[in-house]
């Protein structure tokens, strides 16, 4: 190779140094999109220090039964039980870990409708004041949550990297298009932006089952 | 108003007959959109005649609990049990009137979900050939269905005066833009013409609740 660089011209040089700062600085048309994940989350519960306690007892701390896609997240083996209006409960409703200043739960409209709610807000995750509560069950006590049932909104979690790629910031709504014969397009997916973060789209249960997210391996990004 | 006929300008005339051809035609611009009716068909089965004679006894008719929207189909008071693999079931599936050619039981995926099946297919109602089958248990008897679970493809009825203002045809997609918190569009809105047809979009309670149907007003059919 060395022996060739001579007859290379001046122009080609230009347009490899060209390309290959393109996509370490992620500025290019022509670098490779992000690995994107898209997962569908299943009704769960973040639970606080102090909920712990009284639902697992005093001191207690979850333990994981699974790591989830983003480092330092997992589904705990901890579960308890959700009581709604009308006393209709869903019983295996699991804690994700780690604890969190604040309990909160996140259900799909369905789940909603099943324990009884006429309707939960739309939320991005910890913005729960003036949200319902509800009466969760462990297996040591009872914690009546004053506040803190959501319905997640669909979000993308990024880095500063693919945020540069997209041309997105924090707060910014981006498009995610899902192909296939229930093939829709989610007009209203917020963009969280953190250091620690991998490209990860994050929908509930219902959302998938709309879009037939198991259907399709056609997802695009898109701002 | 024929004594003042006389003092009409011919252009005038020539204006108010083309606007009212528009509107017949349905090809004008101007003329107003048809009023668009979007709706979430709940879980129901559609029976035959045969089967209804096993599960209510033989001869039975369907009564009506409620009319839908377009006209000569109803919620009929009758209900029956549906036996999923694994002996999961749900209870009061409702029927929907009036008796078809075929069985068929139409599902959201979540409800498939619910019975333990690992998926069932999206089809156009009527398009049951190599779907599964479940078990139906009625007051008068048990139908073992071979096949005829579905999850209904999200469609638009329509007349042909509202097919002329949309410009499409039998079989064509369109799309639906939900507005709102939880918005979105679904791409693959199939086209469903019938003279007896008012405007009429079907979807699943997935889609209704994915989208937050009962959140807003904000909703576009488009070609």
């Amino acid at each position: 190779m060395a022996s060739s660089m001579g007859t290379l011209d001046r122009s080609v040089v230009e347009r490899i140094v060209r390309q290959v700062a393109q996509e370490y600085l992620g500025n290019g048309k022509k670098s490779a999109a992000p690995t994107l994940v898209v997962q569908a989350s299943s009704r769960h519960m973040h639970v606080c220090r102090a909920d712990m306690d009284i639902l697992f007892g005093p001191g207690t701390e979850l333990t994981i039964d699974r790591p989830l896609h983003q480092d330092g997240f997992y589904a705990a083996k901890e579960m308890v039980t959700i009581v709604g209006p009308r006393s209709r409960i869903i019983s295996n409703l699991r804690i994700l870990g780690p604890m969190r200043p604040q309990s909160q739960v996140e259900l799909a409209f369905t789940d909603a409708i099943m324990l009884g709610f006429q309707d939960i807000p739309v939320r991005i995750s910890g913005d729960i004041a003036g949200t319902p509560g509800a009466v969760i069950v462990g297996p040591k006590g009872v914690v009546e949550m004053k506040e803190g049932l959501i319905r997640a909104a669909i979000h993308v979690h990024m880095g500063p990297g693919d945020a540069a790629y997209y041309g997105v910031t924090k707060g910014d709504r981006m498009k995610l298009r899902i192909g296939g014969e229930a093939g829709l397009t989610f007009n209203n997916v917020h963009v969280r932006i953190d250091p620690k973060s991998k490209l990860n789209v994050h929908m509930d249960t219902d959302e998938a089952n709309a879009c037939g997210l198991h259907l399709t391996k056609d997802i695009e990004l898109l701002k």
